[in-house]
């Protein structure tokens, strides 16, 4: 008899969901610091966002959304819901900044997060503790905590598109087979 | 007046090129290096990669496809088919193997293989130069050298969507949001 193992979806677990967190201030640096400026710059038309952009609003998310709402969940529960996230403050915020002093405040923001959430103490129970999100509804701290991470792999893969999609025409032929080009999910 | 410039596409340009192209092994070194191992073998089902899978692959490129690729362009021109690239060696060369050494080799292929690409001598004029794709036909250098590029990106979206969708169930009703989950484009 074999078994199957399921590889494609994991539980949170604290010390997983922290090792991907602490790796994406230096996954974003590697990626983009000292990038020529069309690179940067670039996005995919009208109001979407440049790998400028989305370094930004990752600052913003430290600074209001993660760390605070768990804190909301354990001192509050499901009484008082969530602020709502502003998704174009960086707009304002990032204005007139270079990327590489952006880059230098999310890292710095990302680890005084990392110790917020080391001083919360939580232990694998209060996952289920609950909380009240404005629009979802009735959310659990489990899920928030998994929600930041997998929201930071969202604009890894963001970010990487938008830089890949610049050589939408250059690649030619080639097209065909880049998954991110063609729109295939491949 | 005011003049709309277009930030959605860019023509390969060799130092914008390869200011990507030097930038992914320190990028997928700062995103996996370290991660537990339910990171780095998760997939999305069946025969889909994980990003163990995907680091053997993009050392398999070095070795196998760009810069020989370029090579015969410069050389032969049309006349000599590229050989196929196989898109399965990994599966062999990688096996026992370690994450972390498949990411030192992957930087060191890499370094190689920039070495090599300024060892060619490439012109602005050159990139226009033709080859045979066996599957594709008739393709430029500059169409080559894009596609090395956004392929690097493509496989950077590929291992940051695997790593994202482990938490597909783990963040609950937020994944209504998360495009990386629910499929939408954003």
């Amino acid at each position: 008899m074999t078994v199957e193992i399921d590889r494609t979806r994991r539980p949170f677990v604290m010390h997983e969901g922290v090792a991907i967190l602490e790796r994406t201030p230096g996954t974003l640096n590697a990626l983009l610091r000292g990038l020529p400026e069309g690179w940067i710059s670039g996005n995919e038309g009208s109001a979407t966002w440049s790998p400028f952009d989305v370094v930004g609003h990752l600052i913003h998310g430290e600074q209001t959304d993660w760390v605070p709402r768990a804190r909301i969940i354990l001192e509050q529960g499901e009484s008082r819901p969530f602020d709502k996230f502003d998704r174009f403050a960086q707009f304002k915020a990032s204005e007139g900044r270079t990327l590489a002093s952006l880059l230098d405040e999310f890292a710095a923001v990302r680890a005084e997060s990392l110790r917020g959430l080391v001083s919360l103490g939580i232990k694998d129970s209060d996952l289920e503790r609950r909380g009240r999100h404005p629009e979802l509804g009735v959310v659990t701290l489990g899920q928030l905590l998994a929600t930041w991470v997998a929201h930071d792999l969202d604009h890894v893969v963001q970010i990487s598109r938008v830089l890949a999609r610049q050589y939408s025409d250059a690649v030619g032929p080639w097209r065909a087979y880049l998954r991110v080009i063609s729109g295939s999910q491949g």
